[in-house]
């Protein structure tokens, strides 16, 4: 049933699995929602004929495994973030029951199966690729004693605004269906509610799930291919970047979310070689300043006619590319965009998150760079910052949390 | 090319223009952005086969034709609603120019071509059934020396917000990409900038394209199939429900948006049975209590076995169907989700859009009755209010308004 935790099912494979009754919680919720209804809308009734669209609202992503979903998994069209504050009274006996029943929503939400005491249970049954992936901040770990990350340094370039900063516990929620994430996200909160109160919530988009071919990077609001030079899944490489080996969060990982404000009016000022040499790559499809293709390796050493280096000294890719392969980190970052303020006409920006085995070693010091110089400085103004260990997955009875609170 | 406004265009054909030079303005657009790159993400470099996902970022929808786009068409998963107030000095002249302008701009975007003066034009080559539909308020209408719509009369429900109600010009941005909305969105406000200012925005979401089965209804966040009971695009009932026939309106409709919140919280704690009776269908499948089926008639006549109505008299479907054949909507809605204000857990609801040849006739009775007597009204609360005038479509050449103000 489970592939890698980036691997998906297809509705068929999920739809056989209910008629030969293999998967036993589902048919139960199958039961429970009436099964026609459960299997309805997911699953396709014969198999879709070539040019006609594949139903993938019954895909899945695998919950339990080694690391949790939602980081190695190919990014979804929509993530919700939500950071929580912890209530006083929640103590380390207290975190651990919340886990396990966020742990058992998520292993059902994520199945398409309605979570216990899920009182819309229909709305559980597209699951789209969801993907729930709990984080701990500085606060949650102390309270259960022990330890793992704090926030980061002060930049000079911050303006950040407490209302999308730190908190104790996240729940990163993605999908490829808006309505699915809405109602996991519900669900989550109303079991949280005993525990812990809302800090603050970011919704964040990608490109709609099919409306470009596999594989394509997506574009920022700035209009820029963004996550081209990214560790690749499945890669050594990227293991070696993301994953935790030592300690409690062996299997884990960290994880840095910056609320990123984005000035467009202010770039819609700047003309389209300028645009280009901020980041040394060409909006047109991505491609190294040096380069032609978007995955051309760039040539940092390359000088035009005058002598100056082509890509330029303070372009971001520049900058965020360090000489110490130590300071790499992999991001999956989420477009916002929301209602403007009076007077304005946009309101948008990235949510940016990485992931990376150690905050300290990898993402400070290639964020200590960018604040030091960084064209993209111009037009970018981090407004929320938040650091959140990632515990490891856990396996079937198991729950997210148990190697710091077991 | 153009089929009826309801009708896409599959990425194939959109190619194939491209290649044979039939699109003319298509062609230049992809000259300018680099022809590989505007086909390249949109179009499918061969025909998919079986169970392989149809790219849809290409489809469009024909944006000329006797109505405006969005309204028969499919809904999108996602739709933006912007209201504008215009500025003081935009006169009669002013609003020719702005809505020539404006359409110039959502012909091209729908078409997945860029705006003139588009700065980012590499964002808008994945139409994704883009539909850009504009609306006059009230205030424009008579600065035209029109006449037309007004607001609603008040209701005793009305929690009325300013910052969600009334408006001069509205722009209905939908499309099942949400990134190509808001780069559309944001073109279209520049190209507002002198002529008017952003009053509110709301943006909403309905299932993803291709997650369920085509045509299933969708569900509301109360989990509700919601949609069943709608004049359906392509029949005579449809026509005669929505498009005017007389006036400068010939051809166009009326639109009232509610901004509608619903008490999740409180819903939450109703019993399955008392959800059921508050519409008077079966949350399960949406067949009403008396039927079995979500497309089944519902017997209005029929008593339990103690002599009650099986339908309740105040459940919402009784009380929003009127015996009067004249008293009928066309309701194309999307659900809202926002990050919930300090101490709750979600802030969520209905973009309740209403489309009527006439909002006296049609929707103000129907609005009269649901806030006299309906169960729903205990977890819903209207918060937000505007009607808008929706001029006719118009012909390649001509411009939106221009039965007004031409
Ligand atoms: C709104 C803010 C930002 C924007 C718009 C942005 C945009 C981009 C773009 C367009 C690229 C080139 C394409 C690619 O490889 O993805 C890039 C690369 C990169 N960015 Fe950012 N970025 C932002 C913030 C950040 C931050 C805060 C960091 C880390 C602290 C960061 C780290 C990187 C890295 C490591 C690369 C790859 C460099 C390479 O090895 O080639 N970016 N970014
Ligand atoms: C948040 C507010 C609302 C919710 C949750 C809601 C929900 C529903 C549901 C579940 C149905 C039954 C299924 C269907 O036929 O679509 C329905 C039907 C209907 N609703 Fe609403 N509704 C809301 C507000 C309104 C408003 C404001 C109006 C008009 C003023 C309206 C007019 C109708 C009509 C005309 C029907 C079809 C009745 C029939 O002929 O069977 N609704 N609504």
């Amino acid at each position: 049933m489970t592939r890698s935790d980036s691997g998906t099912q297809r509705p068929g494979s999920t739809r056989r699995q209910f008629l030969l009754g293999g998967a036993v919680a589902g048919v139960a919720a199958a039961a429970a929602v009436g099964i026609d209804h459960a299997l309805g809308s997911a699953a396709t009734p014969s198999p879709p004929k070539a040019g006609e669209p594949v139903i993938h609202g019954g895909e899945t992503v695998a919950f339990h495994g080694k690391h949790q979903a939602g980081i190695a998994t190919d990014a979804q069209a929509h993530g919700t973030f939500v950071a929580l504050d912890l209530r006083p009274e929640t103590d380390r006996d207290g975190l651990r029951r919340m886990m396990r029943i966020l742990t058992d929503d998520a292993a059902r939400l994520t199945a398409g199966e309605s979570a216990l005491a899920d009182s819309e249970p229909e709305m559980a049954t597209t699951p789209a690729r969801l993907t729930i992936t709990f984080g701990f901040g500085p606060g949650l770990i102390s309270r259960a004693g022990g330890s793992g990350v704090s926030q980061l340094p002060a930049f000079t370039i911050d303006r950040l605004q407490p209302e999308f900063s730190e908190g104790d516990l996240l729940l990163q929620i993605a999908g490829d269906d808006p309505t699915t994430v809405a109602h996991a996200a519900r669900m989550l909160l109303k079991d949280t509610r005993s525990f812990a109160t809302v800090r603050w919530t970011q919704q964040g988009f990608r490109r709609a799930y099919g409306t470009e071919a596999p594989g394509t990077t997506m574009r920022n609001l700035f209009g820029q291919v963004d996550g081209t030079a990214n560790p690749r899944p499945g890669t050594v490489d990227f293991d070696e970047v993301v994953w935790r080996t030592d300690g409690w969060l062996a299997g884990g990982t960290t994880m840095v979310i910056r609320r990123i404000q984005m000035d467009l009016e202010g770039w819609d000022r700047v003309d389209r070689v300028g645009r280009d040499q901020s980041v040394g790559r060409k909006l047109s499809n991505g491609a190294p300043l040096t380069g032609v293709n978007e995955h051309d390796e760039p040539d940092f050493a390359a000088k035009n006619a005058i002598g100056f280096s082509v890509i330029p000294e303070f372009s971001h890719m520049r900058r965020s590319r360090s000489d110490n392969p130590r300071e790499r980190i992999f991001r999956r970052a989420y477009n916002y965009d929301v209602p403007p303020a009076a007077g304005e006409i946009s309101n948008s920006g990235l949510i940016f998150a990485a992931f990376q085995a150690d905050v300290e070693a990898q993402y400070v010091p290639l964020q200590r760079r960018l604040d030091e110089l960084d064209l993209l400085n111009e037009w970018t103004v981090p407004i929320g910052s938040a650091v959140f260990a990632i515990p490891p997955g856990c396996q079937p009875g198991g729950y997210i949390g148990e190697t710091l609170l077991g």
